[in-house]
């Protein structure tokens, strides 16, 4: 999680409408030096300048759900939406992040935690920059989603319940992991030998029994209008 | 380090003019299973629609030299250049790094090596999404920063040396620091007790020495323009 640093609010200078999102800033620290001897740089403000670049305040959807639930199919279905109305995004895979910057950790606890804690951490960054960034990733643990809460920054955070019951997920099983599990060849999986702690209250919640693929991603789009992080008239 | 993956070039649709880097793609791979049951989703290819929304190809600038070089402000100033230009760009500073993603590693040789891996793998990442990535990162080791380029992709990565010397870095001292390797508070300090082993051939060396800090960013925007990276007309 961020540590040692002051986290300030600063208002941008292009407001959006009325909306409970309308404040928004970018986390700024003074220097300070850490006990490792690092020093916090700045540069010049520019979460002005993106917002008028971006035409968009950034958010993260994090998606959470089931193995086989449809996360990583809606969002990639809502990044297509977004960037053919112009709006920059990117879709942060938890299966195609273990390719890559999480390629180092396994499936114990304390690696998922940290596989998740680095989503987290890049997603940040990708709001930073300015980007409205789309998380799809089990995460099956409320601690742990809380954790994602607070480093990407609360009101920027859309958790999103992808509410497909194990009954489903398993009957698809379009990985043939759960076929797998039943037998025990993956242990800790989750919905079967592990548990998965369903969101309490999510921003959203969709049930891809209930609505189709292009529906689930026309909800999420909906949301984002709805509340002032992107306009209609792009 | 990427593994597993098939990378593949897809030219786009908007190719820029005539340039060694005017044949750009997302890396691409075909749905496959590591050994770890991780499974490779593909979006919709959104590189066309990517180079079209953000007017640019993306690019990482991996600003690599001693502490007190220059290269965060040389970084942030060239930030600035861009946004104002109307060019969607990110610092990935590696002090700032430190205070989030890479809160958890220390200082030994394999904490550095990681640290740099994660940057690059960031930079790699917010390239995908279309973004120019500035990387400030003292990477002293040259083993180090070809696994950067690798991780980022060769056609993209752009290798700065701020190559102010030891002798001005220290007589400015601007954190403290080297003052405390001296006396020995800081071990393996670059360019006192842990050697810096200077780029071969960096696609562009900059010596804050012989130009000032605006001047110097002012050479990176050229070089983005001159290699059809960004265009002039914004």
């Amino acid at each position: 999680m961020p540590q040692g640093l002051a986290k300030k609010q600063t208002p941008l200078d292009v407001p959006l409408h009325s909306d409970v999102h309308a404040q928004f800033g970018r986390f700024v620290a003074s220097p300070q030096t850490t006990g490792a001897d690092i020093i916090w740089h700045e540069g010049a403000d520019c979460a002005a300048l993106r917002q008028r670049l971006m035409h968009q305040y950034p958010a993260t959807l994090w998606l959470t759900g089931l193995s086989g639930a449809g996360k990583s199919t809606i969002a990639f279905a809502l990044e297509k939406i977004l960037l053919e109305r112009g709006h920059s995004c990117f879709v942060l895979d938890g299966d195609n992040l273990r390719h890559h910057l999480n390629s180092d950790l396994g499936f114990l606890a304390a690696d998922r935690r940290e596989n998740l804690r680095r989503a987290a951490e890049v997603a940040h960054l990708m709001n930073e920059a300015g980007l409205i960034t789309i998380v799809a990733l089990i995460s099956p643990f409320a601690n742990d989603r809380a954790m994602a809460r607070q480093i990407v920054n609360t009101q920027r955070f859309i958790e999103v319940h992808v509410s497909t019951s194990t009954e489903l997920c398993e009957s698809r099983d379009t990985k043939g992991l759960y076929a797998r599990a039943r037998k025990g060849e993956i242990s800790e999986f989750t919905g079967i030998s592990s548990p998965y702690e369903k969101p309490v209250a999510p921003e959203i919640e969709i049930n891809t029994e209930l609505c189709s693929i292009e529906a689930a991603a026309q909800t999420l789009h909906a949301y984002l209008l709805a509340n002032n992080f992107i306009k209609s008239n792009r």
